[in-house]
């Protein structure tokens, strides 16, 4: 088995789609044999947002800590807490903003197909 | 997109490989139309453990709470804390066990083979 802390890994500066006080830090992926899909820890700092986007594979998402807001360019809009879980689908334009005074994190497995 | 809170799930009890106090909640999987890969959260309470088993495909796994230790049937052990993340490969044989006094959570996801 491979073990690690997630605070191990790299906070990677997020800056696509207007992206503010975001980072990623990539936990397991294809690099350590996990071929299959990845999976992250992204965390939106106070004030911060990941911006609206869309790609062709889909999110599986937990909440670790944190409050925000999910929405859709549909305007579905869905209140985040800790505990939730959400399956954002392939092609959805979305965005994720934090609308608390701690910082936003959650888990974020998406499919491996060498995006 | 789809949203739930985890504990809207039912906790399955899990009974295989002598499985002792533990659950397991199916957060998403191809019922959602996420066919690509599972996201459970599996529990295991105070003085519980998932048996000694193996299976042809790996795990994602990131600790949600809880204290124990993740054993192969190599020999290798490595703690469990909240934040830490594993990889089991495929058919490695393996266990987690509680050695805490509060629950051990965590995430775990697989590929979606139709296991």
């Amino acid at each position: 088995m491979l073990k690690g802390h997630y605070t191990d890994k790299e906070a990677i500066p997020q800056l696509k789609y207007g992206s503010t006080n975001t980072t990623m830090r990539w936990l397991l992926s294809r690099e350590d044999g996990a071929g299959n899909f990845a999976m992250r820890v992204v965390r939106i700092e106070k004030d911060g947002f990941v911006g609206m986007h869309r790609h062709p594979y889909e999110h599986e998402i937990f909440i670790l800590s944190g409050i925000g807001i999910a929405k859709e360019a549909t305007g579905q809009e869905e209140e985040i807490n800790p505990g939730d879980f959400f399956f954002i689908e392939p092609d959805v334009e979305h965005s994720f903003i934090n609308t608390g005074d701690e910082p936003l994190e959650l888990i974020c497995c998406i499919p491996d197909k060498g995006y």
